[in-house]
């Protein structure tokens, strides 16, 4: 399906013919596809009523091919690092329609500016749910059961040796376990904020047998109580209840951060808050790495405020090295923003990008259209 | 609690003297702790009906140690690594009425010799189903969702540098995911063996989406299909039954191995077995080393046979090198057999020994015991 390694392989003098490029025509609209969409690309290549102009490279889209390829394009299909702003438009000029990006945020795009030139912008919410709140609870539970240091032992080995020469008792490797016991019958799970990767991530720690969970609203939101009690009585638990920060930090045995990030919500997760949190407390990010301070959280877990933490997302990303604070900490599980990554929810991903460019182009409905005004 | 480095501080002269003792008398009935057991000591310690004889080191119980000490006792603790023997009994004496396990495994007790001599065995099942059910549910994400790649590229960077430097593509670090989704509605998950743990592990997928059940059973286990049929309506599933170990490998999507070691089990899981089953299919063993063959999982992972794997044991262990075939494949996860290793877990499996330990003692009730005969 890939045709970069072809493009690739051609000469790169010319930028424009090193583009992969379908069905030329000055009569069919042209869009320009930043990123090889693998198995996805086909679903557009194999269009007779649009010319497609896809970067070449299995890499990030450069700038300057961006720039120059636009000209005249009707629809432009991006990702995160491709900024959509004043440079761009001006590069594409007037027939530019719609601004398609395969990500679920969209703090690239400039979205007054898009309004402001009647340009409609799709994005790609929803398809991602599941694949996140399945990573949610898998940090969740790498976090609680030390399994940063218990990977580490088995492939890398450590000061004192190998998986073979370490030195077991009973309480090796042990940290706070996210099931509920017969003799530890209580867990409160806490959300900050409680959109549906967050439900979707409550759902699944039911049959672990959690017993509480509390949350945080954005401040403009009205309270959903008939929505929480609904949930308390589905999922049968003791409580489900919009709290303010404080009983979050103070009350949440694992803590999961799923908010939009932006100025708002900007490093929410601070000092004073993580002194608030419980020991063997766990702090879980699958959203915006803006939301914690890094430094503060580096601290949390070295001076053990609380017990671990699983990072998909670091503020600064993905320029976190392996001398990162953060990265250095024994009980801080971090893996590089791989939440929405399974073959099934990418391809999902690609697909309603694609959907969002056509409606776009031809001005029809786009799936999933941001309201940029 | 741990009272082992005041004894490791005393002289080691006299082995005996080097052991922690209480409330010795020649009047009261000697056990033998053979590990610290952190908080849980103080069970014991505490005790004035009893003389407690444990274990001095943050180490493995000495064999010499063992055999010099359990001389008169009436009960002996003992963990995975410590042997009970004819040789044991020998040192023992005649005196010697219970042996206390703090695992759920029982492959370290001689059972007809203590039928013989008539020795009652306590041991701990059921207390770490809980923990070992959250661990399964861990590996299966994380074998999945390519985390040892993943985490590796942050923590340890790769050939390509860390996370700063690696080359995103829409389909990067990808794996199938474990939940279903609208393009992708059903999810197979396996049981090589279907107990207490493969149905906690069962119920914690359930909010995943996954649609069918299928598992193995002991050959001369009884075909339980009312109970199967509960589960179905219970948690609403097109399917949950009982197969054949070829229907096992050629349609779990996600296969757990859950089953007790041993000759009866031992290489379930070959290279005929990894053949069948599907190209993006990943293999969990939270139970015993020994029923998956090593070298044909490293080959069925190297050769691309299946996607992945989570170890929480490996034959052999804990002599697994970093040099071990399985160690070194990218997509195999091993911890160093955490199954139970949560706080709460351990607290109750130690308490449950020594309630056994003291039932075997003065003849009473013990909560957990082996019919050994």
């Amino acid at each position: 399906m890939s045709s970069g390694s072809i493009a690739s392989a051609s000469s790169r003098s010319n930028m424009r013919l090193t583009s992969v490029v379908s069905h030329l025509s000055d009569s069919k609209p042209k869009v320009v596809i930043c990123r090889d969409l693998g198995p996805a690309t086909a679903l557009l290549m194999n269009r007779t009523d649009i010319e497609v102009v896809l970067w070449p490279e299995d890499r990030g889209c450069a700038r300057e091919w961006l720039l120059e390829n636009i000209k005249g394009a009707v629809g432009v299909l991006v990702l995160l690092p491709d900024i959509v702003n004043a440079e761009l438009l001006e590069a594409a000029g007037p027939n530019l329609r719609v601004v398609s990006t395969m990500s679920v945020g969209y703090e690239h795009i400039d979205l007054p500016l898009m309004a402001q030139r009647k340009i409609r912008v799709g994005y790609t919410p929803d398809v991602l749910t599941e694949a996140v709140a399945d990573l949610s609870v898998m940090l969740a539970l790498m976090a609680g059961r030390n399994d940063g240091v218990a990977y580490s032992l088995v492939k890398n080995g450590d000061a004192s040796g190998s998986w073979s020469k370490f030195n077991w008792s009973p309480f090796t490797f042990c940290g706070p376990q996210l099931s509920t016991t017969a003799s530890s019958p209580n867990r409160t799970v806490g959300f900050l904020g409680f959109g549906r990767i967050s439900q979707a991530t409550l759902a699944r720690l039911v049959p672990f047998g959690i017993t509480h969970c509390i949350y945080t609203g954005s401040p403009t939101s009205k309270p959903e109580t008939a929505r929480d009690a609904a949930l308390k009585a589905k999922y049968k638990l003791a409580a489900v209840e919009r709290v303010d920060l404080d009983r979050l930090a103070r009350e949440s045995d694992v803590l999961f951060v799923l908010t939009p990030g932006g100025k708002e919500t900007y490093h929410l997760v601070d000092a004073a808050f993580l002194k608030k949190m419980k020991e063997m407390s766990v702090l879980i990010n699958t959203s915006r790495g803006t939301v914690v301070d890094s430094d503060a959280l580096a601290t949390a877990l070295h001076e053990k405020w609380i017990w671990g933490a699983g990072l998909d997302v670091v503020e600064g990303e993905p320029r976190i090295g392996t001398d990162h604070p953060l990265v250095k900490e024994p009980r801080c599980v971090i893996v590089p923003h791989i939440g929405s990554a399974t073959f099934q929810t990418r391809m999902d991903m690609a697909t309603r990008a694609i959907d969002n460019l056509i409606g776009g182009v031809f001005g029809t409905e786009m799936p999933a259209e941001l309201d940029a005004r």
